[in-house]
């Protein structure tokens, strides 16, 4: 703990090179502002872009946006919280005032910065305030507990999304189908039972992704990565595990597909190889739901693309709009996702977490004050 | 007219030259195969990949992939049709047998080749060969007449699903918040009437996307193109015109947003500039639609496409599943379209219709029998 006016943070000072050091508590700036005293901050697979130096960080910031917590102090214009209500703190600010966020696009906030990024200090710390804090925060469900609730940050909503818009694919391909078969009776309609999904990437947010394709009955959900434990874990759950490196996954997913390819591929990677590969295993006139960060180049032609019927949906998900869908999977899936946390360090260890989660020596790892 | 046993057709012979000669009627190959004598058949905006020699074609083959006739003759095996009915034909083979066709996918029919391409004759000629007689034509409804119907063989279904896919893809955010506010009120959903479209490409195809998007009372339809007639016409049927070369379209697009650009562009063009322009056109988390034939490279990078939230859907329609809905949308606008061909010539004056037609001196040109 700091003293009256300093806390623990944790700081990035170069690629590889996290601290915890003391700095100032937080105070409000705006009016819509909230002050959290957070209780449990995670450490996030996209943390690992500035760690690993592939991402520019500005060394100084504190770190992180997956954190929950309680309201310590409330800006004047702020109406839906009050004083010690538990949060849980979306990962990217939330206004509910722009046209974005008002039509449910809240992941293109025009106010969306992402805690723990340049210039905006995150949530790795004992205090963080909160920018908007009607629309960012989110009251904390009292049946659910910490190492669940801090999922609802950022990973589960996150893989809720890339998950539902392959599903919403379908949704939309049946009912169009259904639309035209009760005029003139002629297709039959892929039900999601009968479809084959493919998740590429099977860290946390996959994992979530995974749970909610087999939560809402998708019929065989292929999990590819390279990592035993994750591949494990995914076919505990009812998931088809494929190692990269060991299977021929192309060939395993035509034989699942009478060779036509997977219905929908959802891609949490974030490189150019993922996304070559998602295209490569979907099937014509499928969908690629891409919620990896990519910061490369699209790795197949504008013809590939048209001669294969692509839809694809790229970018990162509407954390505010999904929450209350995502939770309810969460929540449905309790006992399984209850020991996703692997390890609870207290924050002034937060460089040794970083260190055993870039190294996935850690499912999940979070920070406790 | 040819003798008994042979016939006039259109072929290609090198880009630019086109010839009228004379072939052996076809026969019955195969027992689903149909015989049809034609008495309507279009040249098409995509006949003008080959006519220019960006396609490759093989000199000696019949081209055409529009045509509208009567039976002639029936394999043993073909159900639906008699001799001497009248039909439109498809663009494509649309067997109705395949995993795809039967699940609503007509569009990537594994025997789907189209009509008038490598080795396989196309239908500007007295008579043509259908294969899979029962899924690739469809009966001609009885109360069009053949200047709406040969619209119906390509260019109407594809206008069509261009513009149905961008607006199924609103139906869809739409339904998810409606959802979403059914349990906890939060979010404006933006119905079709408060949406801005964008049709890049006003040619046949592009017209007919402009119809529907209107015809489903989109708010605002843009329609942009280099050439006066294309956007009068459009302008006429309540399209907003912006010129190439002339406006700016971009800033003209951003003004009717307030800043945040097109809810959804449907491009018509096929090729990297008119995709380019797309991606600069949609707003974040916006919809292209994107049916234009693409022979070369995305001309975005993933990185930009994560950054937009981009939704995108490529590649040719299914003309067979939308048939119906967009025959509902022609017939309904029948006044509107019933001067869209503005050239009837005789099949001996085959090379001056691909002439005037390349030259947009024509907006549609048939030739008749």
């Amino acid at each position: 703990m700091g003293s009256a006016d300093t806390m623990d943070a944790v700081i990035f000072k170069a690629p590889f090179q996290m601290a915890t050091e003391k700095r100032p508590i937080p105070k409000i700036i705006e009016p819509k502002d909230a002050i959290i005293r957070v209780t449990v901050a995670g450490i996030c697979g996209s943390d690992l872009h500035f760690y690993r130096g592939h991402q520019k960080m500005e060394p100084g910031v504190i770190c992180g946006h997956e954190f929950v917590g309680h309201v310590q102090e409330l800006g004047p214009e702020v109406k839906n919280f009050k004083i010690g209500q538990k949060i849980v703190c979306t990962f990217t600010i939330t206004c509910m005032e722009c046209w974005f966020c008002l039509h449910g696009y809240t992941n293109r906030c025009v106010r969306g910065k992402s805690f723990g990024s340049l210039g905006f200090d995150g949530g790795q710390a004992e205090y963080v305030r909160v920018p908007f804090a009607d629309g960012t925060l989110q009251p904390a469900p009292t049946t659910v507990d910490d190492s669940l609730l801090i999922m609802m940050c950022d990973i589960f909503p996150t893989g809720y999304y890339g998950a539902d818009r392959a599903i919403q694919y379908f949704e939309s391909q049946s009912r169009e189908l259904e639309s035209i078969n009760a005029n003139t009776p002629m297709f039959q309609v892929q039900e999601l039972k009968d479809c084959v999904f493919v998740c590429l990437g099977c860290g946390p947010v996959g994992l979530c992704s995974i749970l909610t394709c087999l939560t809402k009955k998708v019929g065989k959900v292929f999990a590819v990565d390279a990592v035993d434990d994750r591949l494990a874990e995914a076919e505990r759950w009812g998931a088809i595990p494929l190692k990269l490196g060991r299977d021929d996954i192309k060939a395993k997913i035509l034989e699942a597909t009478e060779g036509r390819g997977a219905d929908a591929v959802i891609e949490l990677v974030g490189n150019a190889a993922a996304l070559k590969s998602a295209f490569e295993l979907v099937r014509p006139a499928g969908c690629i739901s891409s919620i990896g960060f990519h910061q490369g180049e699209v790795p197949f032609t504008a013809f590939e693309a048209y001669a294969k019927n692509l839809n694809i949906n790229m970018g990162r998900a509407p954390a505010r709009r999904v929450f209350n869908n995502a939770l309810e999977v969460l929540v449905a899936n309790s006992d399984k996702v209850r020991e996703f946390v692997t390890h609870k360090l207290p924050v002034t260890e937060a460089a040794k977490g970083y260190e055993i989660f870039e190294k996935q020596q850690a499912r999940k790892v979070v920070l406790v004050f």
